[in-house]
């Protein structure tokens, strides 16, 4: 079958791979029909993520048509139309029962990281019961795939534990893919305010398209002026923080109110400074989380009953022979103004 | 002034009354620009609220002007545009303290009831302080009358009791103007699916306009059968009583699914038959409350910034001379198509 | 193999029965070395539950060793001694992704009412890995043989729902096993005063031993005073109902505080009279629940920590040939003064 | 009258002042009759707290007698015995009423800091009926200063912030009187594990006598590996940090286990190196509060009940006219082996 291979920092390929086959009974083997492309992935093509090896295929979004099933498993069938969680989860070590699978024993984060993904015309996955959704009927694929990995991660990491109430005053830094997901997401909520930050001034007039009530370009550096002045002083209920840089998680700590909340859903790859001799009278709670993604069978309802549009984050589709060409433009997604990338096979 | 006076069972007039004047230091006089009607009202001239003595100015609800203050009050100023809640708040009971001050040692609901109200030229405002709210710039003043009470009883009562939540299945019953506001404000949340369940085809027809997903005229009966449908037999996760009846009680318990939750917001002359013997093992929670009109400020934020239109709920307006008129109106609120009424003064 | 079997209404015996088999991947063969009585067994035994069938071996509790594991099993082993729950859950439906397996799809309570128990020499447990709990090393197995649903049962669905704080006035309606459960665990959360009613001077007795702060024998009729009295007139914070009748819920109704709790343990055969004529603006919770026995990890670390005793709770020892006997011993509580009577095999 | 007053960096004296007379109608007077010394009082003489003037009477923990009241004051009278609280609470402001009292607009931490405090024979308090409690009848006098700040302010920032619960595992750092208030104060919720971490051994010994289950001396540097080898690796549900400095921050970052809670009650002075780049994917909560001793009322509760003893938390006594002496015990803490001392008068 034909496959995006990782072959070291900086080199993948479309290869032609082994169909995957069934390994433990709890295993399903799903035929891709769509898949994405994730911010993530970009790092481990940068070499960020030494755990991934040679030979890995890629990929941990998508949907699918259940092609087998392992004896163990129950709630899936042949021709099953199915979402692919990027989170993997047994559903019985002590982490799955604390609804945190994202710290599985043997699942969590691994597909397309430490075995391979869904960026192939087929893919293998492990306790397909616990990491697989039904699709329901008429269910739009193209939005589904936004359900794999960037809808629950800004709602869950950004939203939920930043506990966005109604009539909050929210500020959102960052307007990619995944801080959009979180502006979204948070409308469930009600928020008086939404104020996102970012210095591409296209993504900020898509983030107001998506219900951003304020915009700051922060290129000028005075974003957090800015911030203060929209909120009276006071500063603001929620800061979620998108991107995973100090420079933008300091934005966060200067800009949260008395009592507020910083919800961190970026990846970071150094240490910040963290201002508790002003912090530490401040009332204030700060979150990490890799996504659990267990509120995927909400997000399915809500997408169904039409009160969430995911595919507005959608800007380009491709085949999977032109995998390599969706990969060039989501690299360039600043220039392509490329939001999410969909690859469909066949 | 002019003022709507009790006088015992079925009687009421637009009666000459003296002027109040500040009693404590915590008081303030309000004059009232805007007032409107309460179905607890109409309860008070049947009779059933047997604690309210002729001679009672009624109304519970308004906007007005601060006319004077007493020395203990910081917050309000003459000529400051206030809010008036239903609910007189001490701020420093234990249930004040509590969050709870619909059982304020010293106040609770106690205007047009046990003290005069609101429906009329001046009104006295008990512990001013903790009891108005300053109206925002530019705040609708019609809009802003449906915040005194059905707003917060019906989001307070309804909506956070039930704890609806994204994605969640409500059932509504009862579209008067409380169950409206419950249907306003549980869109704060992202159900998928609100179903509203009344008698009256023009009062389900403005559900829909309100938001509604699916309606139910349960003049046949069958209501319990049609949600049961609607929810593939599982139930609904919140159920929202907002008539007061045994009988809505009654197809609260039958639809509400396993796990999950009953919100009374009606009030109840009589017991009602709670069928343990098939809820014990259910996993549901019932909860009851007063009012506490502790969201205001909330709910404040999320009109002025446009989440939500109070207005919508207004059918009528009429002076303060012709009130007697607006009873009437809102006491055939079926025939006159009425919801809310505003009185306004001048 | 010796087994307790069900013959119809009345009728018990200890059968010779074959050893049960596994059936699917996922059930473990557990031999049983501890089992005990609980008081759903003796509604069984009065025909009250007719989904048992002639022939049923009785008994959801108990502890063992694994004996023989299906396929699919991937968490235990022969010979792991273990904690047999009351609750199957399979994990993968959306109750028990919900924490809610009292519901489960094809688990819940099934252990000894629709398929067979565990007062046998042997037991067949499905869905073995999320069903059972490894023994710590030093385990007292008699002790753990109270968490396989009593300790639960009154933590859960009378501690939690009932939400019981630090300081809170707590009174506990029932003082048999399952209410000392309640009693015991109540007790994690520092309540100021615990009031235990009953009309058993022994078990009054036993619960003042058991952390009662004040008792009542409600023989007289003076329950629902002597708990005003004892609360200044406000009532209770969290009333606990574990009897399971009209009259004692109706204690609870009548003492629960503004704001308070009514947790309801008890399994109830007809429905009560609900005074929502008085409840409706108490702003009472009142919850109902089949426990979930989601907090065995959290209650198997307490008990090992020494927070939690529950060898309090066992009264008698019977060996497995003697279980007519043990029965009459738990039958006939009062008399014996019988709390929980162990069975051990061999 | 005598009292405490500084005098610039390094400089206090037992001054003769005038006595403090009503200023606002919402104010009282007390008779002070027990203070005591915090930390943060040293903090003061050192000269970190610059908006501290000379001439201020320091402290703001004591209880006493009601000597006058303003006419604005209703829940207290002339005579009444009182407990002082360290905040003061207008009770009507935005974040009062949101229960954050500590960042009261006009009140907050401002005793013994922007305003004369309570190490003097009188005090004034602002907002008497939102700042300070009736003591019950029966109350310990010496017990009830404990309450006007370490124990809600161990129990607030420590144990409510960090949601300690039964079962889990907490590890505190720094067993000063505001640590061991947490170590108290954390048995409210029947946690399984508590380990002590502190450079002193005999508070490690009191920490054992209050509660701990294990200690550790860090004197070594091993604190982080011992603390991982008593919990199998996984790291602590909680970790409370009672110190305030970059080190012991770092402890608790180092031990926080995947989804546990880092609770700061340290005041710190600089800013500290929050490892992000290992904590974004660790779904950790790390919160920071300063005391809004909302929880006064329940801990007088638990004190009465006698669930929790404050007076182990004392160790020396003094008279008003030995404050000096107070100061240089409770200033060589470690060496006198002094938690807090109690300063009475007369």
């Amino acid at each position: 079958m034909k496959a995006l291979v990782y072959h070291g920092p900086g080199k993948k390929q479309l290869d032609e791979m082994p169909k995957p086959a069934l390994r433990e009974a709890t295993d399903a083997i799903v035929r891709v029909t769509r898949t994405t492309i994730c911010g993530t992935d970009l790092h481990i093509l940068k070499g960020d993520l030494p755990l991934v090896t040679d030979g890995r295929i890629l990929g941990h979004e998508g949907i699918g048509v259940i092609e087998q099933v392992g004896t163990g498993v129950s709630r899936f069938h042949v021709g099953d139309r199915v979402l692919i969680s990027c989170i993997t989860a047994c559903g019985k070590c002590d982490y799955c029962r604390r609804s945190m699978p994202s710290h599985c024993e043997v699942g969590g984060w691994i597909l397309g990281y430490l075995i391979d993904g869904t960026q192939a015309e087929y893919v293998r996955i492990p306790y397909a019961d616990t990491s697989l959704y039904a699709l329901p009927e008429g269910a739009d694929e193209d939005a589904m795939v936004m359900l794999s990995d960037i809808l629950p991660t800004g709602y869950e990491c950004g939203v939920i534990n930043g506990t966005v109430k109604p009539g909050d005053t929210v500020a959102l830094i960052g307007a990619g893919p995944v801080g959009l997901s979180a502006l979204l997401t948070s409308q469930f909520y009600a928020p008086a305010k939404i104020i996102v930050i970012d210095l591409d001034d296209n993504r900020l007039e898509v983030a107001k398209q998506f219900g951003a009530t304020d915009v700051i370009n922060s290129t000028d550096g005075k974003a957090v002026a800015k911030v203060m002045a929209l909120t009276g002083g006071k500063g603001v209920d929620v800061a979620i923080e998108a991107v995973g840089m100090a420079a933008t998680f300091n934005i966060c700590q200067e800009i949260v109110g008395a009592g507020g909340h910083i919800a961190n859903i970026g990846v970071h790859g150094t240490s910040v400074n963290l201002h508790l001799e002003k912090l530490w009278s401040q009332n204030i709670t700060l979150t990490t989380r890799l996504v659990d993604a267990i509120t995927t069978p909400m997000l399915l309802k809500t997408v169904m009953a039409g009160r969430l549009q995911p595919k507005q984050l959608i800007t380009h589709h491709f085949k999977l022979a032109e995998i390599i060409q969706a990969y060039d433009t989501f690299g360039n997604a600043s220039k392509e103004r490329a939001l999410k990338v969909i690859v469909t096979n066949p």
